[in-house]
């Protein structure tokens, strides 16, 4: 007899495939395609692996890895919030906590709200894992947008300014990825490609 | 200033975007297109998270998270290679080693090596994470071509004593697993999606 709980986990297993389809604004480093949630899921793991030791504070990085790889899920029924979209709010919305339920609910019961407490830690960003999460989270864009000629700045008329605002959130994880992002964000406007 | 290190990172980030360009023969779960190589890694990640509980071992879950995230980036030089494949033998070719060398090559040289061990001792498949992560890697695909009507034994023209013969190392890793795995692949030929 194949045990309940784990015909539970692959149904997870399975819904959470649908993750593959939620295309993001940002481009790949190539620049030629959208990248999906599973893609990016997979870069801020291995982002958090290798830059760990930048984290200002002490850090389970099992716990950001978790956060990490399971924080865009939600957007299988939320679908993506485009960072610089001026109507809405991208944190922690009723939709997303609604989605969360919804598909950790599909584990069993002990597993699903460890994830909806991952979730909910990593959306509330007060942690230190949750700060560091956030911190790839921001940076990977940053950097795709600097390998892409501006990226979805100049696809979207995103100035300097909006960038610095969503970007200081890297601060609060670690200071030396801030001084690393601050410098790609001054260069980026020297060469033109983030307008002031 | 940014420190070498970093910098050696922030390369090594950069280049492993490529992994997204690696398509896999399998198809995801709603069949209508081709898995890549980084949707397939946070897959097997977040399915070695939800099923670690399954494992006959005890295991280091962040030691199996590593490998399963770093386990096909030596793709990015040598390729895809089909399990199935007759005339190529998958496991760590000469030029899968190279291909390591020079890509986890480029982060520091402490990093570079624990990146070269886990990936080896992936390969090598003897340790206990390496066992698990292994069937991580067999289970996915077993998932997949099940919900696809057949997938690639479908189109590949692959029967049941060669699928039997390579999923069987699910079993290194996890009896309950295995028990499943095998149940499905019964459940295949008496649905005539894999032939005997
Ligand atoms: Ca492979």
């Amino acid at each position: 007899m194949i045990p309940e709980n784990l015909l539970k986990q692959i149904e997870f297993i399975k819904e959470i495939d649908k993750i593959k389809y939620i295309q993001r604004r940002t481009k790949l480093f190539a620049s030629d395609r959208n990248e999906n949630d599973a893609e990016h899921s997979w870069h801020l793991a291995m982002m958090a692996i290798v830059l760990s030791e930048y984290s200002d504070a002490e850090i389970d990085l099992m716990k950001v890895v978790k956060m990490v790889l399971i924080h865009d899920i939600v957007e299988i029924d939320a679908g993506d919030t485009f960072i610089y979209d001026q109507n809405k709010n991208h944190d922690n919305t009723e939709e997303e906590l609604k989605s969360a339920k919804r598909i950790f609910g599909i584990l069993p019961e002990e597993q699903a709200k460890e994830f909806i407490e991952i979730w909910t830690e990593f959306e509330d960003g007060i942690s230190n894992e949750a700060k560091f999460a956030r911190s790839m989270d921001r940076l990977e864009p940053l950097l795709q947008n600097t390998s892409n000629n501006g990226g979805t700045w100049e696809e979207f008329g995103v100035k300097y300014q909006a960038v610095y605002e969503k970007k200081k959130i890297i601060k609060n994880g670690s200071t030396e990825l801030w001084n690393y992002a601050e410098s790609l964000i001054e260069d980026s406007v020297e060469k033109g490609i983030l307008k002031k």
